[in-house]
């Protein structure tokens, strides 16, 4: 199992359209091949800020799988456009 | 449920002494009161890096519960001096 783990930073006043699109777009990344699961979670401290956790079964289903597929281009379409600056995607490996 | 969720950077060299000292550090934030689960990630691309997601049943239980207890001091003995830069401890709280 690959985490991939995201901090994004959505646009000011964006935040709910963001989370509308967001909701859409789950249901595409949900479809790829090597997807196990997500959580999209709202930060307290700092408005705007969200973090994203996809598990995938390997590195990748992400970086090939995903990114290669015509769905990417609907999930870039739907949510690209909310982030500034635009996000730096890592991926983890769980220990404990 | 609350996440707390960190990104940390461990000094170099030392990310083996710090996965063992995490290792026991773990058993102390998992005595606390309202505590529910966590998990340590390895960065893949970025080396000494690591995610740290505790969650919490509420944001009191890890910002008044653990950090004035005796507990925490443990804690901090064993796992801040890793640490370049200190880390910023954010909390989420989950959407989707």
């Amino acid at each position: 199992m690959i985490l991939e783990a995201v901090m994004l930073n959505v646009r000011p006043n964006l935040e709910n359209d963001f989370e509308s699109a967001f909701q859409q777009a789950s249901s595409i990344v949900a479809s790829m091949d090597g997807y196990l699961s997500h959580e999209l979670h709202r930060c307290l401290e700092v408005q705007g800020k969200y973090l994203l956790l996809i598990r995938w079964k390997t590195l990748e289903a992400h970086t090939i799988g995903f990114r290669n597929s015509i769905e990417y281009q609907q999930w870039k379409k739907l949510l690209h456009h909310f982030y500034e600056p635009f996000p730096i995607v890592e991926h983890f490996e769980n220990i404990f």
